[in-house]
């Protein structure tokens, strides 16, 4: 069945102390190539059915109002997983 | 700076009460097109200069051994933001 994806973010201004404790533990264990770390969150939505237009629209709603806080977060993205993506997501 | 961004979904198997919790309260907010529901996490790793193969090695390390708990998810995507999603997630 296909699959839309919605990723929420905490927005930039917002502190993120889960983010910022795993920045400061990845130097400890030898990852020194990166400056920052912010955690999100991911949601995979199995569509009854086929991925139309109303469909997504549904889903960009239910991102706003039922997915995300708009007080501290930000939907990022939402968008249809690709056979690509779905192959590698599970050979990962 | 660019950005890596780590997906990590709970594997297939292992129950998900938040997913099951958003998939039941859906159809009662009016959104009826979708089966189910799954809820993982999104990180994203601003890189310190440039994305080299190393510097993506580091980062599919840390998803194996620090942002995932191999015991109950899975890593499903490492790549790096590309410019327009960038954009995209800006304007959302």
């Amino acid at each position: 069945m296909p699959t839309i994806v919605v990723d929420v973010m905490p927005k930039p201004e917002i502190l993120d102390p889960q983010g910022k404790a795993i920045a400061g533990a990845l130097p400890r264990l030898g990852f020194t190539g990166f400056a920052s770390v912010r955690q999100g969150r991911r949601f995979e939505l199995t569509v009854d059915g086929e991925v139309t237009e109303d469909v997504l629209a549904q889903a960009r709603k239910a991102a706003e109002e039922l997915l995300s806080n708009p007080v501290i977060e930000d939907v990022v993205n939402v968008a249809v997983l690709t056979e690509s993506a779905q192959n590698e997501s599970q050979s990962a």
